[in-house]
C-alpha cells in the first residue's frame, strides 16, 4: 500500500497538483447544499456527534472541495488549479465482497481539477489520464484504459483505468490490434454491412413452426444462421411506457446503451399481457411487421444497426406456431430509430482499425471524470474573468483506489504458491534466507549481506527465524517477494550465494561480489 | 504532516515494529468485551451502519490489536512483537480549540507491544522510549520527556514527550541542570528540612486576629513568612467522607497527587456546613489540632511533607478572630499520614540532583504507557509457555500525534511574519524567487538552479508567479521555508545569488557554484 502510495504521490506532484488533506468527516449542510444528502442513498455513512449534528464518513469529496474553493479562488488568475488527497474514505456497501477487494472502508487518491473553460479543464484532464497511464505503468501492472459509461452523472467523458485479471469484475473488448478499449457496457464495434443490397426479393410468406420458438430452435429448424433471425423484445420504460426492440437473432440487448438512448433509469422486460396486448400474438412468435406506435402501450421502436434495411430475414408471424420468411427491413416494417443497442463480444471487428476484438475481465482501479460545473453551481464556485463577469469553475474529479491496486496486483499476479508481486509493489525487494542458524560462518555471511543490500537501498526482508530452510522458502513465495537469496551450507563451500527469481522456475548461483548487479538486474528487468 | 510520517516510520522501522493498516471503523463487540463501549463517554464517535450494527470511529486500537494477536500469535516463540500504524483517528471532544492542536479528527501514529513478561516489555518500553526520542530529535524540535500521571488507567509506567512553546496546554517542572522534568501533576521536588529541630518551644499561644483570614493578610499581621504558616482544607472524596490536609500557607494542594494518595477519583472542597462541624470552627480560622477521626464524616488527615515535626508554625485556632502560634507538628497535633502533596513550583530544588527546577509550557506529542495485562485478560489474548502453561500477554501502548507533531513544531517556532519550520519538518528545504519574470536571462538561471536543486533531492518551491518581489518575500517567510535563493538583476550582475536563513536577518551574496553547498551546509547545521 505504501509503495503504491509512493509511486502515486510522485506522478501527481510532477503534474503540478497540490496535495492537500480533507476531513474524513464530513457536515451534513455541504451535502444538503449538494443536493446529494437526499440522492446518495444507504452507501452513504451518516453519523450524529455528540451534540446531535449531522455529518457522514466521505465516500468522495467533490462537496467539501468545492467548500474549499469556493473560500479561496476568486479570479482567473487563481486557475487552473489541482488538488488531490490520499485518505481513508468509507463505502457502505450492501455486501463487501470479493476477497481483498470491495472493502468498505479503502485508501484512495482523489484529485479535482478547477479550470475556467471546457478547453482548460480538458487540458487538465488530459494530464491526470498521462499521470494515471505513468501511475500504472510504474506499478508494473497489465491494464487498459476503457470508455466507461458516466452513469446518473451525465453525459460527459469518462474513462477507467482497468488491471486485467481474470477474477475482475468487469467484462471489457479490447482491440487485439490498436488501443481501442471499451467497458462492456459502453462498446462499439464495426457493423459490417452485406456488400450489396438484395435487390428484388419475393414477397414475405408464413412458415408453419408448431412448437418452435427459441432463436435457436428455429435456426435449426429452418436452417437459417441466427444473424439472419429477428427478434423483438418489449421492455417496460420508467414504468411509463413499452419500448419495442427489433435485433438479430445472434445477440442480445445491452441495456445499459438501451437506457443511454433512450435516457431512461430503469428498463425490464415487459409483461406477458403487455406484449400479447401489443402484438396481438405469443412470446417466441412475435414480428417486427405489424407494430403501431401508440398501440396499447408502446411508445417507441427501436431497431438496431445491425438490422439491415433491404437484407432478408426470418421472424415470428404475430401468429402462434407460425414464422415468416422473406422479412425485408425497411419495406415489410419502418426502420425509424436505427442504433445500437445490441452486446459487442468478442470476435467483433474493431470500430478504429477494423482488427478482431477480443473479451478481457479487468478490475477498476483509476476513473476519471468530467464534472462539467455540476458542483460549482449547486454550491456557488464562481470566478471572476478578465471583464470582471463571473462564471462557474469548470471541474474534473479523478480517483485511484490505493488499497484495489495492491489487491488487484495480487488478482493479476499470482500461481498456486502466492503472490507473484511485480517489483515495483513488492513489500520486499530481496528475501534473505540463513538456512542454517547454528552455522556462525553461514550466520556471518548472511549479516554481511543484508547489510550490503541495504545500504544499496534494497528492501530486504531477513529470515532468521528458527525454522525449516522449506518452511522460509514456501513463506517466502507466499509472500510474493520477487528475488530469493539462499546463503546455505553447500553453495558457500564454493564461495557463492543460491538466488531465484519468483516468476522462474529454477535457481541459480552467484558470486556474492555480483548479488548487487544481479539484484537490481532482475529488479529493473521486469515488465 | 507527510515529513512526520517519513521520520517516525523510519525510526519504527529500525525497532523492528512492523507496520499494520487497522480498521478505522470498529465493530462495537470488541469494545463491548474489553468494557469499554460502556465506560468510554461521548467522546467516541459512535455509528450505525445500514444493517443497524453498532461501530465506532477508532479513537484509539488496543481492541482491535488485541484481536488481531489473540488470532494470530499463540506461543512464546511468537513473542515479543510490536506493531504500529498511521491512520486517522477521531475523538468527539466537547469543544475542539487550540489553533491547529486538538482538532477532532487527527493522524495517529499508534504502536502496541506484546511480551511474555513484565520485564521483557519493560525492554520493549524502553526500545519505544529511545525511538521516540530519535524521532523527536530528527524533527529538529525542542521537547522534554516527562513522568506522567496514569490516570483512571492505574498504577504502571507512563511518560509523555512535549514540545516545549509558551502556548502548550500543560506545565511542566524541569530541571535546570539534569535530565528530571515531569508534568506539573506528578512533579516532586527535594525537601529541604530546617538544619536542627527547636529543641523546646514554649506552649502554643492564641493571638487576637480579628478580621485576619487569608494567608497573605495572617502573613502580613503577624510578619510571619507564608511557609511558617499552617492552612486546614477539607475534601469530599468521591462524595462518601471527608479528608483534611493541612499544609504550609505558602502551596496548594495538587489535587492529582491527592486524588493518588486517596484513591478516589472525585475531589471537591468540603461545606461550609461540613467544615463547621468537623473544625467546630469558621473558614480562615482553623487549625489542625483538635481535629478527631470519625468526628461526623472525618475520615482522614493528610498532612504535607514539607510540614515538618518539631518546627514552630502559627495556624487557625479553630475559633474566629483568633489563630495560634507555637504550633508544632507532632507535639500539638500527631502526623500519621504525611505524605508529598504540594504544588512543585519553579525555584523548589531538583529531586535527583538538587539544583533549581524552572516551570516550562508543553504540547503534548507522544504518550508511552505500560498497558500490563488489562486488555489481554478481558480479551483472552494468551500465550503458551515453553511448559505449556498458558499466561495473558503482557501489552504496551505507544502513540505519537503526527498532525499535532506539525503544528507543535508551528507553535514553538515562528515569529512576527510567520512560521519558522525547523528544517527537517519543513514542506521545502528551499524558496526559489525569480525576481523579474520577463528577464528572459534571470528566468534561465532560475531554472537553471531549480533544475540542479531538484537533481540534489533539495525540495524547492519555485516562486515564478506574477507577484511583487515583496510579496514573494513574505509569502516565503509566512510559509516558514528555512531558506531562500532569489534570483535578480543586481545580484546577477556580479554573477551571484542572494540567500537568506529564515531564523536570520541578514541576507547574502553566493556564487551559484557554491550554493548547492551552501544549502546542505544550512540545512544539516540546524539544532
Amino acid at each position: 500500500i505504501r509503495k503504491v502510495e509512493h509511486i502515486v504521490r510522485e506522478e501527481m506532484n510532477k503534474t503540478g497538483a497540490l496535495e492537500v488533506l480533507l476531513p474524513a468527516i464530513h457536515p451534513s449542510e455541504l451535502w444538503i447544499e449538494s443536493g446529494r444528502w437526499e440522492s446518495a442513498g444507504p452507501e452513504l455513512l451518516r453519523i450524529k456527534d455528540r451534540h446531535d449534528r449531522s455529518y457522514c464518513f466521505g465516500p468522495t469529496h467533490e462537496e467539501v472541495i468545492t467548500d474549499l474553493v469556493r473560500r479561496e479562488i476568486r479570479s482567473y488568475r487563481d486557475l487552473p488549479r489541482t488538488f488531490y488527497q490520499i485518505q481513508t474514505k468509507f463505502r457502505d456497501e450492501v455486501r463487501p465482497r470479493f476477497g481483498l477487494l470491495r472493502g468498505r472502508e479503502f485508501i484512495m487518491k482523489d484529485a479535482y481539477s478547477f479550470d475556467v473553460s471546457d478547453e482548460q479543464a480538458d487540458t487538465s484532464y488530459q494530464a491526470m489520464y498521462n499521470a494515471y497511464f505513468n501511475i500504472f505503468k510504474r506499478c508494473g501492472l497489465k491494464f487498459r484504459v476503457v470508455d466507461a459509461d458516466t452513469g446518473n452523472i451525465g453525459g460527459k467523458t469518462s474513462q477507467e483505468f482497468m488491471v486485467l485479471a481474470k477474477s475482475g469484475e468487469d467484462k471489457l473488448i479490447v482491440c487485439s490490434e490498436c488501443h481501442y478499449a471499451a467497458n462492456i457496457e459502453k462498446a462499439y464495434a464495426r457493423i459490417q454491412g452485406d456488400s450489396a443490397k438484395v435487390s428484388s426479393v419475393e414477397e414475405m410468406f408464413e412458415v408453419h413452426t408448431p412448437g418452435v420458438e427459441s432463436i435457436d430452435e428455429v435456426s435449426k429448424f429452418l436452417k437459417k444462421v441466427p444473424e439472419h433471425l429477428l427478434k423483438v423484445l418489449f421492455y417496460e420504460c420508467d414504468d411509463k411506457y413499452i419500448c419495442a426492440v427489433v435485433l438479430t437473432g445472434d445477440r442480445e440487448v445491452n441495456e445499459v446503451k438501451l437506457k443511454r438512448h433512450l435516457q431512461v433509469n430503469d428498463l425490464k422486460l415487459a409483461s406477458h399481457e403487455d406484449l400479447e396486448k401489443i402484438s396481438g400474438s405469443f412470446r417466441g412468435y412475435c414480428g417486427p411487421f405489424g407494430l403501431v406506435l401508440g398501440k396499447d402501450r408502446l411508445q417507441k421502436i427501436v431497431v438496431d444497426i445491425r438490422v439491415q434495411e433491404g437484407q432478408v430475414y426470418v421472424s415470428g408471424a404475430n401468429k402462434k406456431d407460425f414464422h415468416m420468411d422473406n422479412v425485408v427491413p425497411g419495406r415489410d416494417f419502418e426502420i425509424v430509430d436505427h442504433v445500437d443497442i445490441h452486446d459487442v463480444r468478442a470476435g467483433d471487428l474493431c470500430r478504429q482499425c477494423g482488427k478482431t476484438l477480443v473479451e478481457e475481465r479487468g478490475i477498476e482501479v483509476g476513473h476519471i471524470f468530467k464534472l462539467g460545473t455540476k458542483y460549482s453551481e449547486s454550491m456557488g464556485a464562481f470566478y471572476t474573468d478578465v471583464n470582471g463577469k463571473q462564471y462557474p469553475v469548470v471541474m474534473g474529479c479523478y480517483g485511484i483506489g490505493i488499497t484495489r491496486v495492491a489487491a488487484a496486483a495480487i488478482e493479476q499476479n499470482h500461481d498456486d504458491s502466492g503472490i507473484v508481486f511485480p517489483p515495483p509493489l513488492a513489500p520486499f525487494d530481496v528475501s534473505l534466507i540463513l538456512v542454517d542458524l547454528k552455522n556462525s560462518d553461514l550466520k556471518g555471511k548472511a549479516d554481511e549481506i543484508y547489510a550490503m543490500l541495504l545500504s544499496n537501498g534494497i528492501d530486504v526482508l531477513y529470515d532468521d527465524r528458527e525454522v525449516s530452510p522449506g518452511g522460509k522458502f514456501k513463506d517466502s513465495d507466499l509472500l510474493g517477494i520477487p528475488l530469493r537469496v539462499t546463503v546455505g551450507k553447500k553453495s558457500m563451500l564454493e564461495g557463492k550465494v543460491e538466488v531465484k527469481v519468483r516468476s522462474n522456475k529454477g535457481s541459480t548461483l552467484v558470486d556474492p561480489s555480483a548479488l548487487l548487479k544481479w539484484v537490481n538486474d532482475n529488479l529493473t528487468l521486469k515488465p
